[in-house]
């Protein structure tokens, strides 16, 4: 289709949808009415007012990396005034999108790096509560006497590591990547020339590649984009869940809820939004530290819940209810109820200060790259952690005073899920019905096909796509059709609002997924296993490719070749398209919706969707129609099955 | 002015332009006709047909950070989906370019120190050229023993230093960046918490912040740019120069010839065009060498000529004459003459591959990280230098015999002119008046008056103005007006080209500096210093810190009280923009022209043009007029002249 149809069509789509085709989360819908008496825009209203879009920028034919321009691609102008053609233009917008996804992830490994590092030197008040994943790691990167050396002096030397992967400045075999992939990616990577020498020179180089007069052929500036793929699946979401686990455990599977309902009227409410569990381990353990000072201010009590990833953090290892995902966050304020948003960094959106200026809630910023006005801002600092901690949480039992019960409206929608799904809890589930062989009950239902496939849909909300809809819808369709899937990020939390998180949830799967799911769930003790496994945060996609590394290896063939797949149905940001490129790379055919800013360039288009099959074993697919996407996704896995001669 | 009325004017101006209005530069006015009949599209036709430039795009009030959007500020929207203001889009557009530019120094900086790691383990074809500025090096790093040990002990030892200063992944005291700078600086930019950690962390750093949710306060998105530049001041451009003058040697002052009169009818012709002399050192050697092949393939030589940046590298050091800057780079090609242009990194139009289908011209591409479709690509690995070298310059003696010699129209411009300035030969020549006390007679002229103050014209062209006008007008203005002149890059080769850098243009400078020029250049055994000093390519920026930190620490006040001044009256890559935030976060006021992409933001504009100089001690100015720039710069100098008590 062209640009200008799509366009238009797209403008038509958004500007027709009634308020109940917007979101099928129950909360937001009922919200919608309240927060717009009280003047609260939300970026359901924004998305509407930026129509029609730009067909410039929509397309990707527009560049402003020099002073030359701006420049776009129009009917006169074939080239930018350096002359850059169109398809670069898209390239390199592509690849510095991919870069900024990139450099959020491997930031936040760093972040947890050096939190570990000062933990580890008694400079910051956190522990090493998963010594064995500690003890593991070092052994998979070298460090010798790992398994018996004090462990404190092991975190420092296994921090001083990761940040000097981080920090590499040319190549010399990175460890985080090789210990987590396969021996043939490994290969085909440096074929390819894509293998990242660390976690910052790939961003580097990527920003230097694209700045004007640099590279000017698409498909090596696509190569940049696998490479910076690549540096953000091994030096920002592995490691990042790495040094998480080591630091606050890894997941076991734990129930909680899902829903606006988990907010408590009677209660000091804090949510925790944003990515890293540095910050909102300590909220949490500073809300029940201080129960008493809540108590004495009138509330029953501190409750805090979860948004966005950091939400999913503090939910797989705490427990902590989830309020909603990336767009619940400004309706979560209109219900009057929150008495404190705490937010560390990423999908932060700005609009929440304006929405809280309408009501008491108090937008607390923390990182020192994430400031907004008006807001306020207390910075977050690791060795005093337990001290802003505590002054965020007082912060808000102050603020509680401030709440205007005649303003609180919390809707009623909550319900059950079970999260915590690591690898490592899934093979203990596992290794109860065969415990030499965990991982052949799972292998033998892949082959048999009463799994038919996996699939992993992650990523994010967006109001170009009805909330949440794609999410349930394409799950729902997947499941139905024997397809396990596993979640993450705000996908994870669309699943656990719509019911398909918690073990009665398997009754939406398919008969044969649904034998599976109960000789599973029946070996954990519970009536099943929900159809959709929740597996943590976005920078958890981690654990995905952990489990995919391992599948590959006990059957002895390329991750390329298993019946699996990913989807981000509803992304927005740009981690999401660097994840879906490092997914690309694993050899993971992956659906994304909405449409990427690529439809100016046929020779990206192609590269991205077709070529790339070729040259890493897997490509993009797009669709913005859950069953449609279903029937690409299915037809994806059963080639895969058919190509390994399994049935049908 | 509102932005569309800006816009309006600029389409006005830049279709009205006539041939003759479009550069200075005689050459490149007689190759207009030449290149159009053969079919030649350049930058100065491409930019027309951009005309009308989008408006959200030129005053930065567009945003694609997210796929939420493209977003733009109109009436009807004061905010992007995200609930990013104009304000927010503004800084965090100037950010990521910014970027950008830092990114690609950084780079360069860290091929360079590998370069240098590689030949001090023997491993690559380059020796230690000024071994002393090696062990001054050595001994600002603190390396012990630096005097003493063995050389290349040493150069490993260095360049160990630099690749982990640019790695750096937390604040770990970088030395780079205080050995080059004042105290008073370094305690300014850290009360303002903008001292980056090393080289590559800022870049990441900015990538994250400028992600969506993130940053959304333009002041500190300012204050990442301020970081960012300060990363590419030092770990980009200083640390360039510092290993380069080590591995190449510190230039000394030379004459030579610029214009494209310096091409040869009867010679293979060779253009080095880019930024990194590690390439075109090696291929001014494989020229030397090859030069009976040549003479073979029917040629009386082979003639390497410069463009851009690699040809100032070439020029201070080897004496290498210069064809032409950025804007002559596609004209040249219409020569006829060129049998190869050698291309590294940065600056290289794309264009110039379909320029070079319509004659004989072999574009060869070397960096992996710039391909072009249509050229030729032999990669360059400093290993394998001297053969990769050989193997370039062959290519070109063979491409001679493709000449069509009744396509070959040279013109006949060249001029005489003087490079090579760095501050070492500087004080050698001062040294020559006051051996005790080298800088003792410039800080005298200056507090006398003699010399008024000085001014750094520095940076690109820009098809947007015409071409060479505002750096030689602006110049001439200056140098009448008794300020000295310093350029580099592609100001430098306009400076050049317009007689302003041989001893007999001190004639255009008012009498006082006259007088000066005379004296000095009577110590160097000329006629007179020229008004405008070469003093390198665009990373050389750096020696005009050194001389700014030199004269501060003699006077004893602040770089910012100094009567000096920066200009990029033709910029157009993000490079300008890092090296010109870098300027004022040095505290040199820079003139900018064109207008950055920063009119949708009074905030953002305020803040970068009044401001800065309460937060850092200077400013941005802009005007597009040459006369009307030489006012303002000198009333910025009058202004320190009379806070320093200093006769005006």
């Amino acid at each position: 289709m062209k640009v200008e149809s799509l366009v238009t069509k797209e403008k038509r789509e958004i500007e027709a949808r009634s308020d109940s085709e917007k979101t099928i989360d129950p909360a937001n819908l009922e919200m919608f009415e309240i927060a717009r008496k009280a003047g609260v825009e939300t970026a359901f209203d924004r998305v509407v007012k930026q129509e029609p879009k730009c067909p410039y920028c929509f397309s990707g034919l527009s560049c402003r990396n020099c002073a030359m321009g701006p420049c776009r691609i129009t009917a006169k102008a074939d080239r930018g005034v350096c002359g850059a053609t169109g398809d670069v233009m898209v390239a390199r917008g592509l690849l510095r999108n991919i870069l900024g996804g990139a450099a959020s992830h491997v930031d936040h490994a760093r972040h947890v790096a050096l939190t570990l590092l000062h933990a580890a030197r008694g400079e910051a008040p956190y522990q090493i509560k998963d010594e064995a994943k500690l003890r593991n790691l070092g052994t998979m990167l070298g460090i010798p006497n790992a398994e018996s050396m004090e462990v404190n002096k092991l975190a420092e030397q296994v921090a001083m590591r990761a940040l000097e992967e981080i920090g590499a400045t040319h190549a010399n075999g990175g460890t985080w990547i090789k210990m987590h992939s396969t021996q043939e990616r490994l290969e085909t990577w440096s074929k390819l020339g894509v293998l990242p020498e660390g976690g910052m020179l790939p961003i580097l180089e990527g920003m230097h590649r694209t700045s004007m007069g640099n590279d000017a052929d698409p498909v090596n500036l696509i190569l940049g984009c696998i490479k910076a793929g690549l540096a953000d699946g091994f030096y920002g979401l592995h490691m990042s869940t790495d040094l998480q686990d080591v630091l606050f455990g890894t997941p076991k599977p734990k129930f909680s809820e899902a829903g606006m309902g988990v907010l408590e009227a009677d209660y000091v409410n804090i949510a925790c939004h944003g990515h890293v569990p540095i910050l909102s381990e300590k909220i949490v353990e500073a809300a029940e530290a201080l129960q008493e000072e809540a108590k004495k201010a009138g509330a029953k009590g501190i409750n805090v819940v979860g948004i966005c990833c950091t939400g999913n953090e503090i939910l797989e290892r705490q427990g902590i209810p989830q309020v909603g995902n990336e767009l619940n966050s400004e309706l979560v304020i209109a219900t009057g109820a929150l008495d404190a948003m705490v937010v560390d960094y990423q999908c932060i959106f700005p609009a929440l200060v304006p929405a809280a200026q309408c009501f008491h809630t108090k937008i607390i910023t923390t990182a020192p790259i994430v400031k907004i006005p008006g807001a306020e801002h207390i910075e977050f600092d690791e060795k005093r952690a337990d001290e802003v901690a505590k002054e965020i949480v007082r912060r808000a039992i102050e603020n509680y005073k401030q709440r205007d019960p005649s303003k609180v409206h919390i809707p009623k929608f909550k319900t059950e899920l079970l999260a915590g799904f690591s690898v490592e809890a899934l093979l203990e589930v596992l290794s109860k019905i065969n415990s030499e062989d965990p991982l052949a009950p799972l292998v033998e239902s892949i082959a048999n096909g009463d799994i038919k496939g996996a699939v992993a849909i992650v990523g994010c909300n967006n109001p170009r796509v009805p909330h949440d809809l794609m999410h349930v819808e394409l799950a729902k369709e997947l499941v139905k059709r024997d397809i396990l899937v596993l979640a993450t990020g705000c996908a994870a939390h669309a699943h656990a609002k719509a019911g398909l998180m918690k073990p009665e949830g398997y009754k939406l799967a398919g008969e044969r997924l649904q034998r599976v799911l109960k000789a599973l769930g029946e070996a954990a003790g519970l009536e099943a296993l929900p159809p959709v496994l929740h597996f943590g945060s976005c920078v958890d996609n981690s654990r995905i490719n952990q489990l995919l590394k391992a599948l590959a290896e006990k059957l002895g063939v390329a991750i390329k070749d298993l019946p699996v797949a990913a989807s981000a149905p509803e992304y927005n940001t740009e981690k999401a398209l660097s994840i879906g490129t490092w997914a690309v790379a694993l050899g993971v055919t992956t659906h994304v919706n909405p449409l990427p800013r690529i439809t100016g360039s046929e020779v990206v288009t192609n590269l991205l969707t077709k070529d790339a099959e070729q040259l890493i074993g897997a490509k993009f697919i797009h669709s913005p129609d859950p069953k449609e996407s279903a029937d690409m996704i299915e037809e994806v896995i059963l080639e895969k099955r058919r190509k390994l001669g399994l049935p049908a």
